[in-house]
């Protein structure tokens, strides 16, 4: 064992368990460490140091490790500048690209770290040294490398910051940190999740809901349409299908007679649908079918009336599809990595691949709510390790009435125990934006 | 293809699918039918009758047939009195014992046709010819049989009626026939639940909730208490572990300083679990701690306060187990089987064990809501063949809530628009029993 | 009640359940039905024969219910030729288009009966009088309807035939219709679909396996990449990341010294994922990655070395994509749709997504086998209504090894007691094709 | 904030994560800690030692604080005896007793540590200071305590030694620490539980196999015979439906002609399943009935022919039950209990109820692996801390054949590659015992 490396860990590295996940990882790929110094971080609020030689049997093996202790927050001793090389061709990395984590990461460059924009998973990341204002760095997505592209190759010059477990009681979301339930108080879970939605939206913050059919199937249009209209809410993403669900609602709950609030809903449906997408294809697009009366409720009558943006990504299960809805992947893929860059909060609700599509865009300190019926499916979100998430199995379609009615209610009293407050929750969320 | 025998069907036997599924029947199992005289209801409420001769290779496939004929409905054309065969030995069934389903079932003896009482699946049938007040038959489960005992046997003399197509509106239930799933509109359904379980209570009738621990820690506690004490629930089903959460939020929610509002109760739950069973022990019983004082709040103290009988079954994963729980599998199936028979209405509440053994002991007429998250445990429980059944896959932590609200708002708005009322919900309903 | 139609019902009416379903929706939907004539199929061959008139209180619920009965085979009785309307627009459908189910249809045209073409659900059905070798008449999904298409409208001169419950033993799949469970004997369903399998091939029929990711994760990729090289499965419909993991097991179990037989799979993962696709765009596409001799194993490299066809649609979770990935959804539909058509058993392995794709697009005379961890997506697949289904609550990766050895095991028996036969499987099956 | 107390930490406590775990209990329960001693073990085999200060507003928090951090393997530095405090009367604890975690433990008496015999969770410490041989201390579940037991109260005087992460190679199970998933190598995963399986059996250890009726459901009964006849399974715990079911298939398999290799085995299942329950109770018990030959297959015929013993514990939803089956709750559990206490390695095969029952009375040092279709249930399972458990999601009908062909086939294997060895595998294992 003649190959090794010196790396360090710096922060709450104890109790956040990178100290314990590291040393984890040398002992699974068959290495060795050496603690050379320690600092522990003697109360609550003090960080800890540490530093330790890893050694292993081969270069190639040194290398893997270091490299997993990089994804954990380990980071070689002797700074180096990050190695920058030009990708061959379009759409091609260059040999040992380094590929990112969802953790934010700086990389150095000419001796100065460079804090990596717009972070993500499974990205290279390259730099700009004659970006305006300074060298940059940002990730890229494989198809958006273009030849010429200084990508950051090997592990040198990068540095990755793992989230730490929230001290006191700063973190909202804190307190389901490590695990799905189904056996958690429901109402209280989701009374908190509604304020964690208004400190957001009082915060100036961006509400991201995704958003599936099932919704709209389990009755609670209604209710995202409120939270819409009153402004908590700032972005949606979604599929074809969710739009057309809810606009057949619309179109077809007062025009043929059919009362939606009961449950005789399953004929005819089908045909429902696909006369659903005619229709606003004739129109022209759902706003124009807004604009033209066609379309007077609904979540996306909402949207377009408050101005509330959305994305609807095709799929191969589509009908259809509307003329709304962006059917190349990859482009539907860039309007959702957008959405989710400014996301503050992202409510995913009952729709596993339209939440994986956002998952994937998130930077891990994006707090996160997921709401599936499906154990598997909350698990799996999760499991893409955002520092603050939470994760429901419960009904969708008790959870959006539940959670409306809280975050309205306390929009209410909030209003009313604040007698200067003139403006109503919506404007001033607006207001702050 | 010699053997063969004559079968008729009477009733709605099309739209019900009865004829079909004996057709089936008879094809899967190699058998011939020829149909002899077939006279179709003309109309919704007309009746159609069928007969029709069965053909089968051997006498014992032939009986095969015959059986399973039977228990879709198909009964033999010429009726012979009912077999009779003393069981040689307690628990021990005579050869060729006829095994119940759980659908009405008369037995023909001296030439009458006697109904089964306590119908239920997978028993026997015992004819007690000198009973008070003329021959009776009811239902045995195998470990009731006691030598003598005149059991049916064969397949002569037995006529089954498997549950018809609810004609018009008179079923409430039917409008969720065939099928679970977690795409209904959760609200609505929830609503019409309510409106079945006010039917039921204003028709004197009685609810039987059959629990699990999921319900408590799920937050649904005092919704579920609310509906006992107002007079909604008439009797319990449950384990020992629900009555021990139940009555752990009552010991440390108020002694400790465990505020049950919040989320903060995963630590030292196992040792308050051990506690409050101590507890009750030293105190006696269940009632005996209300008594006492020692317990003043929960779904267990409304129980005790309401005189709403109990049954708490215990199980081989049970901590204690309490005083009053029934340790012995067949002792608890029996006061199980009680309740079951009792009942006229059973919500199943986010438990597969109990469930199950209350659904072994219903007759096919009662009418049956289960609930739970996992959507294997409820198509499982709707497949015990219950006539009005309804199956939610739901979080049961926000469908009591939802419930208790629904069931009680529509009690108080039917006082009110009563102005002649004087009597609450709670004594009409008590009274009316 | 005054608005009334007369329709019948022809075949096996009764033990399909045809009659019985028809009589319900009459019931559910508050109409009247009145049994004109009825001749009963005497015997498990013969067929049989109703005529009923059904009423309604408006034009408009007779009209929803003569539509419902439509899709459940009930024809009118007196039949008009089709109404056909042009299609107002490119991709809009004209009002009171006719939206099909997934049964063999005809349509009246001229008086003759005109087989309805690509049968799937939810088309419209569009009638060209001057096809060559006189009228055609064939599905198009919304999106592929131009301006002037005569579309057919209206319920006159449509006749829609469900799926007989198969008479004997002719349906090798019969024997699981009509539910879904993972408490059936397991190898025992594995051999039968092996058989059915082996059938379909002997007959010179096609074999689609639409395959998700988990097939490689959970270690199954080198058997079917085996079932593709004997000529088994003669088409394969995936994801970009289906592919991607396929071709990743390749690029890096043998590159970088990882023993794929180990379970130490999971470091490093995600760059070997994005490196994979990197590579397959430099080399320029899966087929020329094969012939380079980049790839030298697995699904992908059978397929290309035997010529099987596949399809790998794109979608927004994808990493990449791989240039051999249709991104744009509209299109991949499409080559999803011929896929479909041509197909004769389709297996549906451990994805929803693509499956509902792919049973989108299926006829419900097509056979399928639906394998899946989850219950609710296997029972999601089944009820979009194939007459001959099997589902199968089991994991791919025990569920493809068992097949392929029962596969290709009975494949080799069957040589072996043929002494004359010179030609191995893989020839014969091709022969045959 | 006035109380404090100083706890320490031994061995490898950061790569295990118990020194982030107890850091991360403080501030989550609002304490302090301040670190006032800590080594750092330098390399992989070095052990640590860390010792801190607690503080807390109340004495009351501190002490909730302090048995936390002692159930995670943090002690009181300054080591005072156990308190030990008679219990008052049968089944009832005194007042603080300690309530037991599932790791090992030791308390403190008279200056001396004393390991805690039988260790499972949830059970109060009892301690006689007048054994043979010296003090001893073992658990007893709350039902077992009687008036007088000197029972260990308060936090003082106890050890707590939560699992360490395995170094190098040591920990055959160590691979899949940390989750459920069903995307894992199946084939792989089977193949390692095979060799776990058969290195138990080589060291002389015992295999517990917990099997729910699923087993026989799913056509494994015959490989679980063939693992028990082999001598690779040690003990059997079940409920009375498995052995019922188990029993069925060999009574009405060959006597009635219905070849249970078929899948034709729905019909009349029931009135078999009652047939044989009787058919046992006639011959007196299992044994007896395969001393007389009524029974001659199976896996309750095989533990009767070899001797490997079975718990056959009663439900509330059994039928029956066979005079076999132990109808009492407790008793049952205490029979469970010692079966626990003795194995080496549990399978837990599709049976939550028997699997929980056994789990609660297992150390955390026993080796577990669990198989279920429903990842719920395997993580269920595995939560309950065992330091060495494999979680499968799978179906027991692919698993246990494969499972039984890798087991056989390696322990074949071994015998070929071993000249010398003339006797059996069988006798070997039975050898070592």
């Amino acid at each position: 064992m003649t190959h090794s490396r010196v790396v360090e860990l710096e922060g709450h590295i104890i109790d956040s368990g990178m100290l314990g996940r590291c040393m984890g990882i040398v002992m699974d790929m068959d290495g060795l460490f050496e603690v050379e110094e320690f600092d522990v971080g003697r109360s609550n609020t003090e960080e800890s140091y540490a530093r330790m030689t890893v050694t292993a049997d081969t270069e190639a093996e040194l290398q893997a490790i270091v490299h997993e202790l990089h994804q954990s927050g380990a980071n070689p001793v002797d700074p180096l500048d990050a190695t920058l090389t030009a990708a061959p061709a379009d759409r091609v990395v260059p040999e040992g690209f380094y590929s990112t984590t969802n953790h934010p990461t700086q990389v150095r460059f000419e001796g100065e770290w460079v804090e990596v924009e717009h972070m993500e998973m499974d990205c290279a990341v390259v730099v700009d040294p004659n970006a305006e204002g300074g060298p940059r760095a940002y990730t890229k997505v494989l198809n958006a490398i273009e030849e010429g592209d200084r990508v950051v190759t090997g592990e040198a010059g990068i540095r990755v910051q793992p989230p730490e477990r929230p001290r006191g009681t700063e973190g909202t979301f804190g307190f389901m940190q490590g695990g799905v339930s189904s056996e958690r108080p429901s109402e209280t879970t989701i009374k908190q999740i509604a304020e964690a939605m208004r400190a957001v939206n009082d915060a100036g913050g961006t509400v991201l809901v995704v958003a599936g059919p099932a919704l709209i199937h389990s009755g609670a249009r209604e209710d995202l349409a409120r939270l819409v209209r009153e402004g908590f809410v700032h972005a949606i993403s979604a599929g074809n299908g969710f739009a057309v669900h809810d606009l057949e609602r619309d179109l077809f709950g007062t025009s043929l007679g059919v009362n939606t609030e009961t449950l005789d809903h399953a004929r005819k449906g089908h045909k429902h649908h696909i006369y659903t997408i005619s229709e606003i294809i004739k129109a022209g697009s759902i706003p124009d079918a807004v604009e033209s009366g066609l379309v007077d409720s609904g979540v996306m009558y909402e949207c377009v009336t408050n101005d509330v943006p959305y994305v609807l990504a095709g799929s191969i299960r589509d009908d259809g599809p509307l003329p709304d809805t962006i059917t190349d992947a990859v482009e539907a893929q860039n309007a959702i990595r957008e959405q989710a860059h400014e996301a503050d909060m992202v409510l995913m609700l009952s729709t596993l691949l339209h939440s994986v599509a956002v998952g994937n865009c998130l930077p891990s300190t994006t707090r996160v709510v997921c709401v599936d019926i499906n154990p598997a499916t909350v698990t799996q979100l999760l499991d893409r390790g955002s520092a603050q998430a939470v994760g429901m199995v419960t009904d969708v379609g008790t959870f959006v009435p539940m959670l409306a009615d809280y975050v309205l209610e306390s929009a209410d009293s909030t209003d009313s125990t604040d007698p200067e407050s003139t403006a109503g929750v919506e404007s001033d969320s607006t207001a702050s934006r």
